[in-house]
């Protein structure tokens, strides 16, 4: 299935999924929803599609179930992943950031051991660092970065489109916030060059993420459209 | 295996387990590294000894595979928990509270959508409801509340004594921090009389489960130790 030339090696793909978990003591943690499920279906359809896939996935996301050419990592806070993928990206030529990471971390790192229950409590919060915009910064010609945009539905392609020049990547997967606990996706991605690509019908994640790697090449602009 | 009469109707157990989620915006949420394993353990070995069994589980946990005698209801926030806990404890006789809940929750309640990444951010947190306590002011005399102290091994029976009263519980599962994300656990049960319980040898979470089921009268008082 896979439209490379027959002695060319196959291309390397880094997904990301699930949520990071950023520590404020021991037990507790700064969390996001995300299930993980869309990153572990990409993972799988590119395996499938004959790419070798690396996936990084978030500490309480569905566990992804071993698949041949897949290799799995864990990874927990924002940090964590960053240093992961400090050394893995170079190593591949695509990076599908389907993880959710967060924006925010406690200032000062985790507290040792348990804070004390208490009337109130103050949480200083700390902007993370960029990932994606500082791993596509330090990109290689060669090498292909989408990232994803979860915003609500009105005002979902300017602010997709405001990503992608912000952070630099090639492509958004633009998302609408209204759909992030379903097992739909109602998806439509942007590219570099300003235009836009819909899957033919919207469907289930299963479907959508089939459709991307399918169009990967074309997502990310290895291949132009119509070749 | 159960030593109840053989004309009297099973004891039903209420089981919490995993940790809540306390919801920020309709992404983010404060939450806790509890798996949720020895409470389903815990649910499992009611069930076979002849309880019948009710098993709240936080949204992250591990989930609970099926069990003929076991009846599972997932719970999100320590609002939401508190909700099926008023509902479901007046139908049960006896409540181990192994989830994980959280102490503190966001003042004002969930943001709508999702907030901004920005430099800064602080969140203010209110402590929640004291669920365990309340519960266990408003238990009827033959109901017994069974509650949890995770605290660092320095001062865990001091900890553990000052929070079965502070919470009027009937027993605490005093249990080491440092044996959080480990198969196996630590732990001594705390006792209203003043005693204390430890089983015969410390070991796998499931074994210790096995066990508490099997002194569960004793440890909440409903039989007398040696009878």
């Amino acid at each position: 299935m896979n439209d490379l030339a027959p002695n060319s090696p196959p291309l390397r793909v880094l997904i990301t999924t699930g949520g990071t978990q950023e520590p404020i003591d021991e037990v507790r943690f700064l969390g996001n929803r995300s299930s993980g499920k869309l990153g572990v279906l990409l993972a799988f359809a590119a395996a499938d599609f004959g790419y070798e896939v690396t996936l990084l996935h978030g500490h309480s996301s569905i566990s992804p179930s071993a698949h041949p050419r897949v290799k799995t990592i864990p990874f927990t806070s924002t940090r964590d992943l960053k240093a992961k993928l400090d050394e893995l990206w170079p190593s591949h030529t695509i990076l599908i950031m389907a993880a959710a990471v967060s924006d925010y971390t406690p200032k000062g790192g985790q507290v040792e051991g348990k804070l004390k229950r208490g009337e109130s409590m103050t949480l200083d919060l700390a902007s993370t660092e960029d990932i994606v915009a500082s791993l596509a910064g330090n990109s290689r010609e060669d090498q292909r970065v989408i990232a994803f945009a979860l915003e609500l539905q009105d005002g979902l392609h300017i602010a997709g489109r405001a990503k992608l020049i912000r952070k630099g990547v090639d492509a958004i997967v633009a998302n609408p916030l209204e759909t992030m606990e379903s097992s739909e996706i109602d998806a439509t991605i942007l590219l570099k060059d300003g235009s836009e690509l819909s899957p033919p019908e919207q469907g289930s994640k299963a479907i959508f993420a089939r459709w991307l790697i399918e169009n990967l090449k074309v997502v990310t602009g290895l291949t132009s459209q119509g070749k």
